[in-house]
């Protein structure tokens, strides 16, 4: 086995540190051909439960198509604003969360969960792993966009019924995400959550535990 | 912005296209430290709704503990056997599904569905995004793991109530996933399940679609 050169290393990194969660500053260009179907080859190369590979993924450029799902996020987005008050609801006002009709293309991406492909391995005991095969080929295709400079935006701002029905996806399927993607001029330092200070970044230390949930890293670390 | 450099770009693809999930195989030296905390600080750079981060690592190296998983696992995977028969039980009987105690150490991903960080947002009409928010940091994981020639393999062959019970979990908390982890000699160049002949790989034509589900895309790509 090579190892990875400190280059090679370097990218991945680079992959993940630089990813944005890109909802703005689409440019007009179509993504080549070629090099979609490069991105879509890394989403499929995720790791999935039994080698099941349930993930679909539905590519949409038509307008009228996603006018219809831009209006759901608009009456989402509406029903959650007012979930807000004051100050809260002030800065969701300011927020970018969809870039539907803005991007040159959208992605859905939908779980076949009850597909006969892996022989249930894996399955029985924790059945979600399925829909969480498709989350890792999601991530997959974030970062491999990144390094390709391409931006992608997950939109989790509409209601998933009516993506369904608007894009002819059989009730056995599942709605894992909805994407809008393009090639990007520049991508943002940090999360525009956290720039526009809707929330903070959490450190290292206050999400991990040692040995057990209840003992605490720093405790028995420092 | 500046773009990634043809060898960057040549380690992402490369972390994807050759990590696996990896459950035999593993040298017992310790992961160092810091080593670990550069995975653990990948995964937690990973997109979360809302900037919400309800992703929480457990890291194990207790010999007990692991024990204790183990034996779960084997509860659960005569269960799991006996749903098959014939060529498939064999088959079944040849496969490596867990590295509990091989690996040099245990991790076990929860998360904090109910937090209140990211204040809900993107989250009134797909609350299930809260969990694939963990799922995008252990694909973090997995790929900057292989980059540093470090295995990582999902078991998903356990009790998650058990699995709760046994690290002190709280019941608010979901069980993601539970992992084995640690250096190996080599990755293989396919997954196990395709040369074992569990399942074969589809092709990404077989899962991709073209405007709407019930579009295939070879029909109108080709």
């Amino acid at each position: 086995m090579t190892h990875f050169t400190s280059e090679e290393k370097a990218g991945v990194y680079r992959a993940i540190r630089e990813r944005r969660d890109v909802r703005s500053g689409f440019l007009p260009d179509p993504l080549p051909q070629e090099l979609l179907m490069r991105l879509l080859g890394s989403a499929h190369q995720a790791p999935s439960v039994g080698l099941m590979q349930p993930w679909r993924f539905i590519v949409i450029k038509t307008r009228t198509i996603r006018e219809k799902i831009f209006e759901d996020f608009q009456d989402a987005s509406v029903q959650e604003y007012e979930t807000y008050s004051g100050d809260r609801a002030r800065l969701y006002a300011r927020l970018t969360l969809q870039g539907i009709l803005t991007a040159p293309l959208n992605l859905c991406v939908v779980c076949d969960c009850n597909s006969s492909c892996g022989h249930s391995l894996g399955r029985h005991t924790m059945p979600e792993t399925a829909l969480y095969s498709a989350v890792c080929a999601i991530q997959n295709l974030w970062l491999a966009a990144r390094a390709e400079s391409v931006g992608l935006g997950w939109v989790s701002i509409l209601h998933p019924e009516h993506v369904k029905s608007v894009l002819n996806i059989p009730t056995s399927m599942t709605l894992v995400g909805y994407f809008c993607m393009g090639f990007v001029e520049q991508f943002a330092s940090e999360p525009e959550l956290e720039s526009i200070g809707w929330e903070r970044r959490l450190s290292l230390e206050d999400v991990l535990r040692h040995e057990t949930f209840d003992q605490e890293w720093s405790a028995t670390r420092r």
